[in-house]
């Protein structure tokens, strides 16, 4: 990517800067750039004895939001060598969900100092925000919203986001609360745009609303924008007062998260916090070795089952040849159904109540891909071992008993976990293939058995 | 979700009102609703015959808008049954992106009969659209911003913004160009809306501009929008003219297809065109039959490697009781770094050049992991199958080998492909798999031949 090049030549010069002590220059280049690609300076050129003065260089408003970017390392890195009121300043200025994000990763005396400095209105508001379940609505929002009342005119709605606007989240969508701060309506900036300056916002707000509750979780709310195209979503208190909104680039977020969640789940690993990366090595180990543990132990039932037809396959070696392939297949088939139906429940296409659609369409389509499957194997053994015709019958019905097994456990399973409260990701290709391996062994060895007569 | 339940319920009642005829009320309904909610309610619930119908009873704007959202057969059906006036009408109204995207689809005599009744201006945007490559920036933009000049003042923005604002996709970012349509600068609602009334645009806009090219690919746009934050893109031609904007909300649906398509890639499945749901079995069978079988003719390899042992597991047979374990803790271990590896190059958080870095990662983890399961396993084959100490010890071996040897694999291929210009899902599970299990067994009897002399 071009753009990663230009932005890796920008920063060697900014650091040369920073080494040459060339201050002014390196505050004026700084005001010219994006708060996340200082935050990518900062993270990943500046060293650790440059990192206080580089971020005292960038102005109040954008160190702010490059601070928010940092990783929980710098900015505890930061926050250690800045003076109290400077972090009065910065946690002030930060938006409360990113500052309740910081808290939570900050040693405990750490967090006494900034919040010894903050104002006390921004105290009480990260305090609530540290209270919401994690993933919950409550816990993504910000509390920087413009809200106006439903009796002032066009005019009025613009003077009064020219005053509180300034350190807004968002100016395109104003929220029209009553005296007891419930939620009335929504107006965006659009409409205010486009109206007389006369018009009263109670004639040209949106009733209509569509909003969350603080303890929802994140992936409903994040359904909600890509279901109606929003750019920011408010949510509510039980009372149905209004607390904080979302904004479409935290979903941007939220959808990558999740997805990557779903990723890490379906290859049979706990999902992680940080990126790969920065992940350390233990973690990645305990992520992982956990699930390999229990798939393996798993096995042991294949064996058993293997074990079981010792006979069969002591009288025909080119059974056990075979053997891989067949499994392979399956669980092939079976992660390609339950891929298709966990990422379908995922994104709100497929829910438990269409399983029988589901479960009929996985059967005509398994058959298909047996059949075609099967002919070709059929083939293929016979060119590759010679007059093995019996053999070559055998693993072909087992391979078509197979794939319509593989497809309906992998998409009975899914469905089932959602049911369960559980999350459909677990029910994936490792689970799967294990589950399958069983099945298609024991079919196969019946059938060899009854057609072999061994 | 009672979200669902709730619009269930709405959508029966509409279809009463439509039934009983009672035209008024279901208009009065339609014109509370949003444009998602009605083109669901089009295209599930509304038969056949009453699409023209209810479609005509929907208001201009937000008809074209839920227009936007249907399936193409739906969208079909509408244009077959609307007058000639009404397509003209429609289209126009429609953003040039959406009704590209509708033209791309329809029979070529139905194409004809559109691009007769559209405005000569539309038609040429059209024409022009369906000229962009396939997920390229071009083929997701629309034509519909606001553009500036850079001396007009505050005011004459806002004045501007009112007059022609009314069909444009957004009004959050405005565009500065020049005589010759050549991109200045940017603007934000944000920033209108906190400047003085008599403020210059030339003093106010930001000229350090985040743009992408016509022929860029949806991937890159997206990745500017979660890492900068955007609510819209410009997007310019090779020589720098602005010629159309990407918004927020059509980058989400590029992600979750993204997301989706590395779903079915990883799980050895040609990526889809449409949901689950609404796919055709002879296409799902098509898109997964082809993979299964390239998997099942390369598990020939294995086989032979089997056949090569013959005398192996003849002698001790229980070595094939425990094959499974070892190849399917291969395929997870490899499955697991593979995924870890693909997902981290489509978030932007690894590329090709830290290769070495993530080899000695998972060089690591591969060894933790590995010797953890072996001492399991070891103990585990002691208790199953008591006196057996040399087949657990040559199996525990075999373990720890076939783990680092997969995850080797597992992060290599996919960076690799990425190298070779592919895309890296391909190097997933099943591939990963496929491979690692010839690499397992040969590992695996190899170490059974020497320690166990046969």
């Amino acid at each position: 990517m071009e753009n990663a090049m230009i932005l890796e030549k920008q920063y060697d010069e900014l650091l040369q800067l920073l080494k040459d002590k060339k201050y002014g220059i390196l505050h004026g280049r700084l005001s010219q750039m994006n708060a996340s690609d200082i935050s990518e300076f900062l993270e990943e050129y500046v060293p650790q004895d440059g990192l206080v003065l580089t971020f005292r260089l960038t102005q109040k408003d954008k160190g702010a939001n490059a601070f928010a970017y940092l990783s929980s390392e710098i900015q505890e890195a930061i926050i250690k060598g800045i003076s109290d009121r400077e972090v009065g300043d910065l946690v002030n200025e930060l938006y409360t969900d990113d500052a309740a994000d910081m808290i939570e990763e900050l040693p405990a005396n750490v967090v006494k100092r900034v919040m010894r400095n903050v104002d006390s209105d921004t105290r009480d508001l990260i305090n609530r925000f540290l209270q919401y379940p994690e993933n919950s609505a409550g816990s993504i929002m910000t509390a920087e919203f413009v809200d106006l009342k439903k009796n002032m005119t066009v005019a009025e709605s613009f003077a009064r986001i020219r005053k509180i606007g300034e350190d807004k989240e968002t100016l395109y969508t104003m929220y029209v609360v009553d005296g007891n701060r419930k939620l009335e309506g929504v107006i965006e900036a659009r409409d205010l745009l486009l109206s007389d300056h006369s018009a009263v916002i109670d004639e040209i707000m949106h009733t209509n609303i569509i909003s969350v509750n603080t303890h929802d979780d994140q992936e409903k709310v994040s359904e909600l924008f890509s279901r109606y195209d929003l750019l920011a979503i408010p949510v509510v208190d039980m009372e149905q007062r209004l607390v904080g909104i979302v904004t479409v680039d935290d979903i941007i977020d939220v959808m990558e998260q999740e997805a990557t969640e779903d990723f890490e789940l379906m290859a049979a690993m706990t999902p992680s916090e940080k990126p790969y990366l920065k992940t350390g090595v233990f973690t990645l180990a305990k992520n992982r070795v956990l699930w390999l543990m229990l798939l393996m132990i798993s096995a042991t039932v294949t064996g058993s089952i293997l074990l079981h037809y010792e006979e069969a396959f002591l009288v025909v070696p080119l059974l056990v040849a075979l053997m891989p392939m067949l499994t392979d297949t399956g669980g092939n088939a079976g992660c390609q159904s339950s891929t298709l139906i966990i990422r379908g429940m995922a994104v709100g296409e497929i829910y438990p109540r269409d399983i029988l659609l589901v479960l009929w369409k996985e059967l005509r389509v398994s058959l298909l891909c047996g059949l075609a499957l099967a002919a070709i194997n059929f083939a293929r053994v016979l060119v590759v071992y010679p007059g093995e015709v019996q053999v070559a019958f055998v693993v072909s019905i087992a391979l078509v008993a197979t794939v319509i097994m593989a497809k309906v456990v992998g998409c009975v399973l899914p469905i089932a976990a959602k049911v369960c409260k559980l999350d459909p990701a677990i029910m994936a290709a490792p689970l799967i293939t294990t589950l399958v391996d069983a099945g298609a062994l024991l079919l196969y060895f019946e059938i060899a058995r009854i057609i072999l007569k061994i």
